[in-house]
């Protein structure tokens, strides 16, 4: 049973160093990760142009590969091209910064994740809750224990598992809670750059504001020094909503 | 009640043209679209580069603002800098393609619609369920009836509408369908470019398979020849899986 660890931070990214290390304990690990940033890139692919799959080398020694596309093309590049036999888990992570609440939709990391749920195999994904943290040892014992886990138990059908960890050592961690995805938006702060009447240009800045009367939210939990596991689905229908919609356009005479 | 009215085809798309002539006659309508072709751009943002915005004229007359950034930017844009007052109404389209099923993830058109709908505003993701089919003229009036009618009802707190409509004259469609998004996946076709073992190129290809036991879906509703209209929620978390993953993680020890 294979790992196949990828992430949306680039395959320089530290994190996703370490945490080949640490899972390389477990199983095979095989990285298919993006040639450079690609935070907030979400469950975009490139059907635009081709994408180069590259080998990458940490001085002699081979890494993984190199895609010059978006974290759900590794995925797809990964499964379809790349290894010869499905993995039995993929490991989205670990990304620098919380993808909680509303940021699961923009998240390429979730995304790299959710294409591996969509493919049928266990998938999560794993972000450290903050920007400056950098001990990194906590989460990658934490994540090596998850996969573990899940490669006996596995996860439920259409179901991908959203990992969220507080910037804690481990000592002032308070546990694990399984959560729901905070209701919550972005307030945005972008900063004008100049004052044209034709062109203008901005740099997009915003800050998440949770609104959710259930307090059993990864954001509160993350907050709060636990590991926040969010269950997401695939099906997006909101069948609640179906009797209303229905009552809504059938009045609609074309 | 203002329309503000985008899409991921670009500014330059024929298919908006047509639908803001039509969303005309019922109430001022406000174009912001990315600058060129963004398909498949999912819901991913502009963080890493800055945004410009810019007057976009047909001839002598202002038509709207090309951004050079995703649909959900140009929306987080057109409701944050661009706009005095928030629309009654949003509108992502007219698509050119289907976006049913799994494709609702990748989907740059049903991703503005979203951006309007965590922002709290009523909106619609219209597609045109063919590559080929060029006459918008039946799609145009229904999207004008339906926005007529959201203007006065409104839509269920957190519901994006995504409406599919089949590439048929107008007496063949056989009337309008609420629908659930249809349980699929794509199956890749990747173009292998070259044979070199550091270096390989593909070009991304896929078709959508569809595995759903409820013929309830939007695929099979625009097969049979009906408009599909379904309601996207935003929570994502699988509320069903929560007990499944307490049993699964509650033996991970760290």
């Amino acid at each position: 049973m294979t790992i196949l660890l990828t992430n949306d931070d680039g395959i320089q990214a530290y994190s996703i160093r370490q945490l080949r290390e640490t899972l390389s304990e477990v199983s095979d690990c095989i990285v298919v990760a993006p040639e450079s940033q690609k935070s907030a890139s979400a469950h975009s692919i490139s059907i635009v142009h081709d994408v180069e799959v590259r080998k990458y080398y940490l001085g002699d020694e081979f890494f993984g590969y190199q895609v010059n596309g978006t974290p759900a093309d590794c995925v797809k590049l990964a499964l379809c091209e790349i290894m010869k036999e499905p993995p039995g888990i993929i490991v989205s992570g670990i990304n620098v910064g919380p993808n909680t609440g509303i940021s699961v939709y923009y998240s390429g990391t979730v995304s790299a994740a959710r294409e591996g749920t969509i493919a049928g195999i266990p998938s999560i994904a794993v972000s450290m809750c903050s920007f400056e943290f950098n001990d990194f040892t906590f989460a990658n014992i934490f994540v090596k224990e998850i996969v573990k886990c899940i490669l006996k138990e596995g996860l439920p059908s259409g179901v991908t598992l959203n990992i969220n960890i507080p910037p804690l050592p481990r000592e002032e961690i308070k546990g694990v809670k399984v959560t729901k995805q905070a209701h919550s938006r972005f307030v945005e702060k972008f900063v004008k750059k100049n004052n044209n009447n034709e062109v203008m240009l901005f740099s997009l800045r915003g800050e998440m504001e949770v609104v959710d009367d259930d307090s059993n939210n990864d954001e509160q939990a993350v907050k709060e020094g636990y590991i926040s596991l969010t269950p997401l689905r695939l099906d997006l229908t909101d069948v609640s909503a179906i009797k209303d919609i229905e009552r809504i356009v059938y009045s609609v005479k074309v």
